[in-house]
């Protein structure tokens, strides 16, 4: 059993019902209406667990970088502003040598994201992060993963597959070159595409933050707007340092389903693309289209030199290896 | 080093600055101010460890219950609505046997709370859960630690103790008796005072849940209000359960510093008495004059027929073992 399909069977299907709930449990962000006021609260939560997510003995300061730009990154994929966080941290001891750089990283992270912590829980056991952020977005403006029409093209920000590169080069220990540092540096400080979510949000039908992969984020988008995806191999942004650790080959099939990019997937009207590519563009962030949003069944089909690939990779699934 | 003092250490005197954070950092639920609109945002977030907070092996269902109730409690402590949760879950491994019977108490509990389940996530590792509420109050309503004043009265909701007293059986593995379901029932189900601290809400001047035990928690209002609480040994109120397990002694000891009651304590001019008890009795809810609160040094004082008792419990403590 899959992550997703445990949440649904468990808890989706149970959760209450109430008008002030805009987006819900199923989503990588919920939208709540909060009683007057015009904007939504839009609120994610996000766990790191030591031996899942990060190896043990992880430097501290990174791991606190890393919570803070995946559960921004939620907010970011809605195109929400964030605000606030809580933080519920599990650890074995309290221990000075480990809190001491995790908690000065993420103050100086929650500076740079323009959020501030407002509460917490600290209890004993395995090392467990949690982090919840909060944020605001105007109704109109809030990315959804519902909105995509036939036609729209289907545009990418950054390079895709680094945190995955940067996952191996841990686990190979692999030696110190320019390569390597930038994917452990795309691993554990991920930049949250607040600002570009913001600036594309009027020109756009749909979008999501890539978390879980490229495959199962669009795959998202196309569930929920009933449409399939068509995207080209040799069109996904890759980094040079991802194809001159991993080769062009491990470099894509990472593209397509490695997860914890952070990076948006996005979809949009063919006119509006000129002007999309010029808003990225004034804030250095690339931004690729890598195909298009058709009539059919709700999949992502991957074409290489214009013939469909047979995909099995999924996105990265906590309760995969279930299966 | 203790739980209080690692916040304020570590994160509390780094956490940013916020002209829309009324309450932040240190408390046990923050307020926060939404772009417009006038009520004001409440959240809370509470961890449960396995072998922490419950024993091993405990009844999924009565971890869900427990969960709920606690995180709601803090926003009850605030005065506020709860409204909605989201829900971090690491589990060892994806278990229909403990899914199944936890999801359901889950939905049922949170029904009965009139919350809903908006988001979540789930990953691997050492069972833990961590649980956010979200609920909305009135500026005005809101129950503050820093509102006491000189001569108020100290008001408790409920019995005190219990939830410790659960504790013990479970770790006795003591038979089942009509006092020990008593106790069980009070550590897996607390139930959050939620309309009974917005029915006394208007009356007082400050207040708080007791989660971390009495002393802890009336010594969180002396510290933030400038002033001593003189509480009186014999006014604590105890249930029969509680007398009959654990006998008169052991009884007190957990009421000032068990932990985990989620009962109120509240502080209100002595003028306002009769309509607080009139109010609570309405509710079917018992509530207790314990003591007073006066000027002097910000610490809880208790007397035992009339004579101060040394008091070296300071309520439960995470990391209190570390001393």
């Amino acid at each position: 059993m899959g992550e997703f399909e445990l949440i649904r069977r468990y808890f989706a299907e149970r959760a209450g019902r109430r008008d002030d709930v805009v987006v819900g449990i199923g989503d990588d962000c919920a939208l709540l209406r909060p009683p007057g006021g015009d904007a939504l609260l839009a609120v994610s939560i996000d766990t790191l667990v030591e031996g899942v997510h990060f190896l043990p003995g992880s430097d501290p300061a990174r791991i606190a970088r890393r919570l803070l730009g995946a559960v921004v990154s939620d907010l970011a994929g809605m195109g929400a502003t964030p605000a606030w966080f809580t933080l519920a941290l599990t650890l074995p001891a309290a221990e000075p040598d480990w809190l001491e750089p995790f908690a000065h990283a993420l103050a100086e992270r929650a500076a740079e994201l323009g959020i501030v912590l407002v509460g917490g829980d600290t209890t004993r056991g395995q090392l467990t992060l949690t982090a919840q952020a909060h944020g605001w977005v105007a109704p109109q403006r809030a990315l959804r993963r519902d909105g995509a029409r036939d036609g729209d093209l289907i545009l990418v920000s950054g390079t895709l597959g680094d945190s995955r590169g940067g996952l191996q080069v841990q686990q190979d220990q692999a030696a110190a070159t320019e390569s390597t540092r930038f994917l452990l540096d795309r691993f554990f400080s991920p930049e949250p595409r607040i600002g570009l979510a913001q600036a594309l949000a009027p020109e756009l039908h749909a979008g999501i933050d890539i978390s879980d992969g490229l495959l199962a984020d669009l795959g998202h988008i196309c569930a929920q707007s009933g449409l399939a995806a068509q995207i080209e191999l040799e069109r996904l942004p890759l980094s040079p340092a991802l194809i001159d650790y991993a080769g062009p080959r491990r470099a894509r099939e990472w593209a397509l389903s490695g997860g914890e990019d952070f990076e948006l997937c996005v979809t949009a009207p063919p006119a509006a693309l000129a002007r999309c590519l010029a808003l990225a563009a004034e804030q250095g962030i690339a931004l690729t289209c890598i195909g298009q949003m058709r009539r059919g069944e709700p999949r992502v089909e991957v074409c290489s030199e214009g013939k469909p690939l047979p995909v099995s990779a999924h996105g990265y699934d906590h309760f995969g290896g279930d299966r």
